[in-house]
This record gives structure tokens, sequence and C-alpha cells, in this order.
């Protein structure tokens, strides 16, 4: 029972990894502005979320505020950046290097926040050999050769929706233990695989559908 | 009450409208397959969801399965593609010409999904005139002059995190009614504007606490 409980402690939920990065994009400009200390409710009224849910937040992380002056701005900073994995170097190769893979390739923003893009692959011929913001770019058949050289945890995958399912196979098969999945498609992998789905074009609809309730 | 009740049943809920891409990414594999006739069981087995949930989501769409058969492979997909708004343009800025809004001006893959970007902005007097892919990067004090001509419903916001609110004040003045926000900054609009975040930083947030509760 005690096993189970600390499990429960130590593992923060979605909801709390999701916000953090906003809490985080605040106190970065906290700091320009030159504030010291920052207390939860300032967060909370920036962000335009109640003060207690900030608070439970940031309890997940390790630091403590001090009662009736909140924390200090660069300490905690420090600390959510730590916590949040952004200052960590994570290895990952793209699949795909159509127009998101290579855009994703270029955005230099991901290596800032600890992703390092380090091999893109691609089944066009035209596009095997060449490199893209210096990655290079390999042949699917390639990957699992490079896993030693690659050392890649995350594989972003950019491919079209039919081929979604086999390259996250290819992945996997390649010591690959993360996926993030920016094709429409549900891909399947089993639960020792992170799987992040990041829909683009989900989001276009909520947009496009909400235009059209407002007009 | 009736007017009511038929607002209720006009508005799709956001879930939905999440899960439908997901749908018409496996009905176009199935076209391209061959298969003419799909029921909602297949659907939720491919996606990996409630075969009731499937039905129930399709009920927000315009189209009949027949009892014991299921839907037609190529009408459905027409019907959620101009349900989704996917076949009809959408025109949208872009503010912030960097690694992140110069990725999305490349990826052809949203214009195929009704996102037409007609113009971009940016501060840096070296990016205004040039262009990226055949669209324009303007400066933004020439926003509120090109509304007429650009006529953009949608601005997507990739500028850094403590420009976003004063460039989301900026679009919004010039007629933008739907903020696309990709920076972590939690911006403010008012009930009218829709406003979608899509933080690639959290997201990375969550693959990263994931593999390490993993290792």
């Amino acid at each position: 029972m005690l096993d189970e409980k600390q499990k429960i402690i130590q593992k923060t939920p979605e909801p709390t990894l999701r916000r953090l990065p906003w809490y985080l994009a605040f106190l970065k400009i906290m700091k320009t502005k030159g504030t010291v200390v920052v207390s939860s409710t300032q967060i909370a009224n920036a962000i335009g979320i109640d003060a207690s849910q900030v608070a439970k937040d940031l309890s997940y992380v390790d630091i403590i505020g001090k009662t009736r002056v909140g924390y200090d701005v660069a300490e905690l900073l420090d600390v959510l950046e730590a916590f949040l994995g952004f200052n960590t170097r994570h290895r990952a190769i793209i699949f795909g290097a159509g127009s998101l893979g290579k855009a994703l390739i270029l955005d230099s923003g991901l290596s800032k926040y600890g992703l390092e893009v380090v091999a893109g692959f691609d089944v066009r011929n035209e596009l095997v050999g060449t490199a893209i913001n210096g990655i290079t770019i390999y042949h699917p058949s390639q990957c699992a050769d490079l896993r030693g050289k690659l050392k890649a945890e995350i594989g972003i995958l950019t491919v079209p929706a039919d081929k979604a399912q086999e390259v996250t196979d290819v992945m996997m098969e390649s010591g690959i233990k993360a996926i993030w999945n920016f094709t429409p498609f549900r891909v399947k992998v089993p639960e020792n695989i992170v799987l992040q789905d990041t829909s683009l074009f989900s989001h276009l609809a909520v947009i496009f559908n909400s235009l059209n309730q407002n007009n």
C-alpha cells in the first residue's frame, strides 16, 4: 500500500504538466522585468486560472514558497525548467521530411526546450543523403543500423497518415521509447511506449467550427 | 426552451470535433484501399475507441448510415470534410516569422485542410518586404491598413511569449476573429474571439516526464 501511495505522490498529473510551461513562460517575462518575488496569486491572475490550482500544481515541483512573500522568481524558474526536463538534452529523430517534418527540423525553438533532433528519415531517394539545417536525412531502412550512433529516445512522426502505423513500428524496433505523433492517424503502441498526439488538424477543426458558430 | 434545445443540438462538442479528423484520416485510407462501406464498429476498432462513441460523434454530422450495412465511405468522407470546414478556404495571417512561424508558412499540409496563409508579419526590418513560400512578410504597423486587402479571419501567433498579448491585441484591432496561439503565454481575448492554444512545449513536457517515469 505504501509503495502504491508513493507512486501516486510522485506521478505528476498530465493537466499539471501542461500548465507548468505556462507558469514558466510568465516567470521568464517577470525575470526580464526585474521582478524578484512572485506569489501564486500573481501567477494565477496573469494566467487566468485559480490561485489554489497554481499552488497545487507547484506542490509537485520541489520548491517551497515563503509564507506571505511568495516564490523567488529566478529559483522557481530554474527549478521548473529542470523539473520539466527543458534543460536536459533529449535526442529525437524525425520520420517524414515533408513540409511539417522539415518545418520541425528548422524550428530552433524546440532545441531551447531540450529537444535535439539528431536525424531525419524519408523514403524519397532525392532527399536521402541531403541535410536540412545540418541534420542528415536517411532512408528508413537505415534506422535500425543507426540505433547505436543516434541514441535517440523520441521519434517524431510527420509521415502521411497511411504510413503512420508502419513507421511507428519501425521506430519502436529501433529502440524509440516515445512517439510524438503529428499525423491525424491513431497509431497503436504497447503500454511501455510513450505516445503524444499533436493534431494540428483537430485544432483547425475546432477553430473553423467555433468561427462558424460565432458568425 | 425550444430555441435553447435547438442550440444544444447544433453545437458540436469540442472532444467530438477533435475526434472527427481521426475518422477522416482512417476513411481516406479505406477509400484508397477500395473499401466501399464501413460500419461505426470498424471505425471504432481502427481508432481504438468505443463504437457507441463513434456513432454518437457521427450523429452530429449530416449523414445516415444504413442499418446492418454502415456508411458509404466516399459519402462519409465528403460530408466529414465539409462538416469540419476542411474544403472551405479560411484566410489566415501569421505573426512572427521566426523558426516556427516560417515553418508553418512552409507547411503545405495546412492548406490541404482549408487554412490559407495570406501574409506574415514580423518586427525585424531585414524580414519586412521579403517573401517566404510566396507569402509576403509585412511590418506589424501595416496590419490595420492591410485589413481590407488580406480579409483574414484567423491570426496565428508565433512570436516570443513576452510579445504574445500585445500582438493578439493588434490582430483583434485588425479584424481577426480567431487566434491560434503557439506560444506558451496565456493570452486573454474577449468572449466573441475564438482562442485555440497549441503548445508544443506543453506536449514536450508530458513526453519528457513520461519517459522519466518509464526509465
